[in-house]
Order: C-alpha cells, then sequence, then structure tokens
C-alpha cells in the first residue's frame, strides 16, 4: 500500500471542510520527518489561497483556471464542492485525474451520486464516496482548523467498483486526520438517516428561529434556545441545495415529527399529566442511550495526534 | 442596607438549583475576610445535606421535619422546589419566616404565584418572584456548582408590595452570585416568553427523541442531534408540572411553530429553490441578530469573582 506520508494531496475548495481536511493533513500527516507528500489546493477566490500557502499549510495553488494542471498530479483529491457541483466538476475534469488516483467527496446527499457517477466516472480512476461527519456555523478557509474532526463520524459508502487497497487507504487516512468512528453504509440510508439527524435538525432549528416573535427573546433565555438554533446560522444555498437533492426522505421525517409535536401538544391541552409524565420518561430513558457522539472512546493515533 | 456577608442564608430543596445556589454564596460572599454568615439547608433526603455539610458548603442541615426551627433563623430563603409545591410550602411554613426575611422562589412558571400568592403572604415577610436561567441535563446536588450562574440571565418580577431595600439586595446578591444579567418582567410575560426559550425547547427536543427510529441513528450523527437533544435528558416529573401549569401559552408557541416547520415542508416539497433560500438567508440574519446569552459580557465582580 502507498504511504501517506508521500502522497499528493489535492484540495478542490478550500473553505472550512477543504481547509480543515488541509490542516488536519499537514499537522498529523505530513509534518513526519521523511515525509515527501504535498498538498495542493485549488479555489474559486483566492485569498484563502494566499493564507493557506503563507501559512505552510498548502505546498502549491491553483486557480480554478489551472486546475487541469493541478489534477494529473495528485493521488487523493478531496473534492469538496457543493452536492451538484461535486459531479459537475467530475464530469467535466473527467480527463485531468491522475491514473491510479483516489477521488472523494464531501457531501451532504448521496442519492444523486448514486445516480450520476456511473456515466462520470473513469476505469482507472478510483472514486470513493464519503460523508466527514463535521461542520461549523461559520463558513470559510478562515474558520477551518485541524482539531475539527477530532472524536467525529466519516461516512463511507463502498461501491463494488471501488479497490480495495484503495478502501483501506482511505480508512487510515481517516483515522490519521483525527475522526474517531468510520460508518460504512449505502446510499439510500445515508441519505435516510442523514435526512434525519442532519437536515431535520436544521429545519428544526431554522423553524424555531423563525417562530420567534421577538428577537430580544433571548433575554429570557437559560440557553435552550440557543442550544436548539446554533445551527441555523446557516447556509442558505448549501442547505436548499441539501433539503431539496433529498426531499422524499426529508419530508417524511419532517412529517414523522411533525406527528410527534402533535402529540405532545394534545397531552398538554388535555392536561394528561400521566400520560405526559411517561412519555418524557421515556424520551429521558432513549436519550440517555443514544449517548453522545463525542463520548465516544477516541482511537490512539500514537504521537503524532495532538 | 443589609451587608451580604452577614446574613443567615437558607436553602429549601438542595438540588442541583439549591446546590448551586448555596456554593456561589459560599464562594463568593462569605468567602470573604469578617463574613459572620451563615447557609442552612433543608431537604427531604438526607445525603446530600451529609455531603455538603462535610464539604463546607453549608453550616447547618434540617431534615423536612425540622425546617420549623430553621426558617426563624433566615434573612434570605431560596425555595427550591417544584412550583406547586413551593406554593404548598410557603403556605405551611407561614408562620415560620422570620420577620423582615427576603423569600424567593426559581420556578419555571410564575402564572399560579400571582394568582396564589396574596392569600398566602405575610405582611412582615417580603417574598421576591424569581426564575435564575441556568439548568442542567443531570440532577441533584452532586450536580450542583458555584460556576453554574456565569454568564446567565435571571429574571426578577418584582410585585407592588416589594421593598425597594429587598429588591436592592435582592439584586447585589444575584450580582454577586455571578450572573450576567437581571431582566425585570411581570408575571404573564415571563411565562409567554418563558415557554417559548425553554419550554417549546423542552417539547422540541422531546419529540425529536421520540421520532428516531432507531437508538443508534447517532453513529450517523455529526453533532447537531446531539446539541438540540441534550436538554432532553429531561426531568419528567418537573417538565410535566411546567407544561401543564403554563398550558395555554405554550400550546400557542407549539402550534406557531407547527405552522413554520409545514411551511419548510411545503417549500421543500415544491422544490422551490427560491423561496427555500430566502427563508433560509432570514433565519442566518435574524439568528446572528439575535447573539447568544453566553456572550454578553460579564460584569466585573471585583477580585471576589473566579
Amino acid at each position: 500500500m502507498k504511504r501517506l506520508t508521500d502522497l499528493t494531496y489535492g484540495i478542490i475548495g478550500l473553505g472550512i471542510m477543504g481547509g480543515s481536511l488541509a490542516k488536519a493533513i499537514r499537522l498529523n500527516i505530513l509534518s513526519r520527518t521523511n515525509s515527501t507528500g504535498r498538498i495542493f489546493a485549488c479555489n474559486r477566490s483566492t485569498a484563502c489561497l494566499v493564507q493557506a500557502e503563507n501559512e505552510g499549510v498548502v505546498d502549491k495553488t491553483f486557480t480554478t483556471d489551472q486546475v487541469s494542471q493541478m489534477l494529473p498530479e495528485c493521488d487523493v483529491v478531496f473534492v469538496c464542492l457543493y452536492p451538484h457541483a461535486t459531479l459537475d466538476f467530475l464530469e467535466v475534469n473527467k480527463n485531468n485525474f491522475k491514473s491510479g488516483a483516489i477521488v472523494t467527496d464531501i457531501s451532504g446527499v448521496k442519492g444523486i451520486f448514486e445516480k450520476r457517477l456511473p456515466e462520470i466516472l473513469r476505469p482507472d480512476v478510483d472514486f470513493i464516496i464519503g460523508h466527514p461527519m463535521a461542520g461549523g456555523e461559520k463558513e470559510g478557509y478562515a474558520n477551518s482548523k485541524a482539531e475539527f474532526f477530532i472524536g467525529r463520524n466519516y461516512i463511507l459508502i463502498p461501491q463494488n467498483y471501488n479497490k480495495e487497497d484503495d478502501l483501506n487507504l482511505m480508512k487510515l487516512l481517516i483515522n490519521e486526520m483525527g475522526f474517531t468512528r468510520i460508518t460504512i453504509t449505502d446510499c439510500d440510508t445515508h441519505d435516510y438517516k442523514i435526512g434525519f439527524t442532519s437536515q431535520l435538525c436544521h429545519v428544526i432549528a431554522s423553524a424555531l428561529v423563525e417562530s420567534a416573535g421577538d428577537e430580544q427573546i433571548t433575554a429570557f433565555g437559560g440557553g435552550s434556545f440557543e442550544d436548539l438554533t446554533r445551527i441555523a446560522m446557516i447556509n442558505a444555498p448549501l442547505w436548499t441545495e441539501l433539503f431539496i437533492s433529498n426531499k422524499e426522505k426529508l419530508t417524511y421525517h419532517i412529517e414523522e415529527f411533525a406527528k410527534r409535536i402533535d402529540q405532545f401538544k394534545n397531552l398538554i391541552q388535555n392536561e394528561d399529566s400521566k400520560g405526559l409524565n411517561e412519555l418524557l420518561e421515556d424520551v429521558r430513558q432513549k436519550r440517555i442511550r443514544m449517548g453522545s457522539v463525542k463520548t465516544v472512546e477516541k482511537k490512539n493515533n500514537g504521537d503524532l495526534s495532538r
């Protein structure tokens, strides 16, 4: 298997995710002695490229026009664009990838990938569908950091055409970047479950902010409203695309959630103390059993994890 | 005005809130040189009383049967019981309070106080309606801490019978305990706004946990679900009482929220990218303007704040 320390990594889109991936690779992999690896980055606007190069995070930068010079050099390419833009990028740059390269994405919806990928793929380029489950309410390279992935999940969706060696390299890379857990699944399950844990939560947070009649209402808060709506500092174009790309599964989850909200409303309206108490006790027990992704034991990455 | 360092404080109910109040008073007020003040505590079960006395947090403890010996000594009494139990306690112990004492509560609903208090009150005991806006998902004295109130709101609901000196003493005490902001309001406004920022949020978090079909779903999470449902590790009997005691205002908020959820569902179902993008942009701007209770500038408490 190739050595992670000797590869050339390409980052397409140097925002919060692309930037954090670059920083995690720099810190945890390429800072080792005898490493010969490099990080190349391409971005539409150049300010973040200059910053990342000055900070020593990336070795060489490329504008969008220059990407055809960058891709033939890259052994592993992270395409960190919006979902449809990722697929468009793969299509346009089909002939630019290095033979034998691993190409991967970070998209929050996968159904559209399963549909379009077969037409786009080249047999000698291994596209691995992935989804690093990390994010911040603030966008952009300026908010990226190497520690972003510590304690987080990475979802991988292997396809029958993926080479085993490439999947193993990808898993090793994910682990070295600081992720705690790799979850293997298929596109349909991904979209169903992410529709619940991520997209539904963003819809709820957004609806809650919209239903606040008074923007000064946090003067009466104990922190619950802030906790529930932190993710509502939302990147509107991205989430519009994610919601609509996963329309059927997401609306199913919204409807199920609305039924539960209605159940609570009825118990309260009927002053059904016994029923409400039982339901809340069930909630408590369920929530405790569900635990927290953040308490999952961190794998020991050796002395390189900081 | 009386000196905070020389008062005898009584805590009725030494759970997470009562315990944190005791610890904050001990740390920030009674640890000063020349302080002659004391903290007395009463609780139904005795384990926490023993612990608090051993830890030097309280000076003297009382079982429920002994409360009539405790109250006549206390200058400031925090009744940290459930809402209806607080009112019952005030009624039963009406004749036990020290003349000139300040008595206050921590209840999350206030409408029931406005209704029942006038019959219960003694003219020489000043009852100040209050609500410290802090809480944790874990109950009990074991989870209390002095730092619990730092950066938090305290709501005060002065009544026309409250003495100005007592209100000023209470405000000083709140400030010294570490709270960042005191919000003055009336019972109706309190219940309306807390119905939104606190109770609605707990209903939403609970409904979200209940609508999770699969308890392993956090394996697919990036933290959003955990953030939205942390408060769902809920104290069922307490919140049953809070929800039902504020039934009308809470069901109004639930209905308004449900309308917003429905609005999102329709935009997604109709693939209305433009409308959804505009709505999410509005959410983002609103949420940014709302800021965070935690970023409110902390008042300088002098060298006693730690």
